[in-house]
């Protein structure tokens, strides 16, 4: 396949298929506008077959009053709201469905659900984290980054795993040799930043061929990683420069801020999904617009 | 005076008044190109009169090809690099111009000359930090932030501060009430977060006026912050939201990752000095374009 180069993309690509390739999701609570919005636009658009767990009454009326109908569309009914949560979790889990949606429940209760050691989707051992897709108008590529919502500062082994994701992504995107920036306000290796000995290390590690196929390099800033004319006037040799597939960051606030500042004032796009879980899980919260949520289910449908 | 909402008012400010307003700016081994492009574009602006401290014969012969001729331009013959250094600082030192700027020097280099405990420009127990001003298309005034180059991870006294130069630059463009964010991923206070205490104590130091007159509150994202459509979503009630003067970050990785993305893909405009310095102090980096030095003199000159 091509790679996948904006959300435009993404969305041709789910759609140009057979609806045979509709992916099934189930959502958790699927009583609130919100989600229902999301939910119903993916499956008008060809991208996913809904199963939406929560009270029957509820649902349908707000899907006959608010929606065109669809034969992709199914309730499950079930009134409690953590109930609702649990059936949809052992839906994916037992393999009915292929991607976990969270409705109008709490994200610690539904994240409560997932990490159950019996019941839930986390298998043993794996790092729970977020990973993101970028639509930035203005970058010649789709931009995954990692991770802007759950793991405050992470460790050594974490920062492995949450790289190991990306690149699994960006290959489902059609990214054959990504190119990993990891992200820092300089170019400099300086040894009192205390993720800089991780940042060697991962570089290391890449080397010695452990990334599979990629290019990891860094630490540099985002001039380097994003814009070939500000990142060449500081003339640091790099494959990467300018051509980024992948972003590092240092910590969740560093990521937070990258993003929100380029939704709010570039125009950009966002997607996101957990990571770590045995099937995609879009867990997106209130103050998330409809786009976003939509563009989450496109992201999870072409990992599931 | 009323607030300066962007760089291009900022530039009105500067040049609508005579040519006596005009600060005197001493630039350090002002050889190269780069700096006297910015120099020579702000001298021909009517922002600054220029003491260009450096080898006399390659100044000169710069200026004759490359410039055209002004009065408010003077030549320092001191063709020692760290001595022409020396000279500038102790001609901003003892008055005799109202701002530094680095030239063709290391920042080390020149830092060494500042920091010295004599004949410096650092007043003993002063914090020595970086502020900068972002003219944000799609943002509806100017938003200063602090710290994107200098302290990596800052203390809570330097946090302390860090505020205080950004309210006396913002004050100084004219924002007599100016609206503070104290800027984290979320707006939930997670009590593990390392600098959250440093947050919660700073807003009780507001409380008790400690700060003067403004308005600071957080932790928030830069979605409650500066875009009142998706902060409004959190339902958060804070009198920032969306409107905020002045952005302090968690770190310098947070801080730079937020503004190189907006340069480079929201076609903003941004502008730093050294803070904590007697006197301003422009001291861009090589790898700046020749705007951003521009605007970095014009707000010294704001400040000077």
């Amino acid at each position: 396949m091509e790679a996948i180069k904006s959300f435009k993309e993404l969305i041709d690509y789910l759609t140009n298929g057979s609806t045979g390739s509709r992916k099934k999701i189930a959502v958790a609570n699927a009583v609130d506008m919100h989600s229902l919005e999301a939910v119903m636009h993916a499956v008008h658009n060809g991208v996913v077959e809904a199963y939406l767990v929560g009270d029957e009454a509820t649902i349908k009326n707000k899907l006959e009053f608010d929606f065109e109908p669809s034969e992709f569309v199914h309730v499950v009914n079930v009134p409690d709201p953590l109930e609702a949560t649990k059936e949809a979790v052992r839906m994916v889990k037992e393999g009915e469905c292929d991607i976990l949606m969270k409705g109008m429940v709490n994200t610690d209760v539904i994240l409560r659900v997932i990490l159950d050691k019996e019941k839930g989707l986390l298998p043993k051992g794996r790092v729970l984290t977020y990973n993101s897709a970028l639509n930035i108008p203005g970058y010649h590529k789709l931009l995954f980054f990692t991770d802007p919502a759950v793991i405050p500062v992470p460790t050594k082994e974490q920062r492995v795993e949450m790289i190991k994701y990306c690149l699994d992504t960006a290959k489902k995107f059609g990214v054959t040799h990504p190119k990993v920036a990891l992200i820092h306000a300089t170019e400099k290796a300086n040894p009192k930043i205390p993720f800089m000995q991780d940042y060697l290390d991962i570089i290391e590690m890449w080397k010695r061929g452990e990334f599979g196929e990629c290019i990891i390099d860094g630490p540099m800033d985002t001039f380097i990683a994003l814009d070939k004319e500000r990142g060449a006037i500081k003339n640091v040799p790099t494959p990467v420069l300018g051509d980024a597939d992948i972003l590092i960051f240092p910590d969740f606030a560093s990521a937070n801020c990258f993003y929100k500042g380029l939704v709010s004032f570039a125009g950009a796009g966002m997607a996101g999904l957990l990571q770590g879980t045995e099937k995609p899980v879009v867990l997106t919260s209130r103050s998330d617009d409809a786009e976003l949520k939509f563009y989450s289910i496109c992201m999870a449908a072409m990992l599931a």
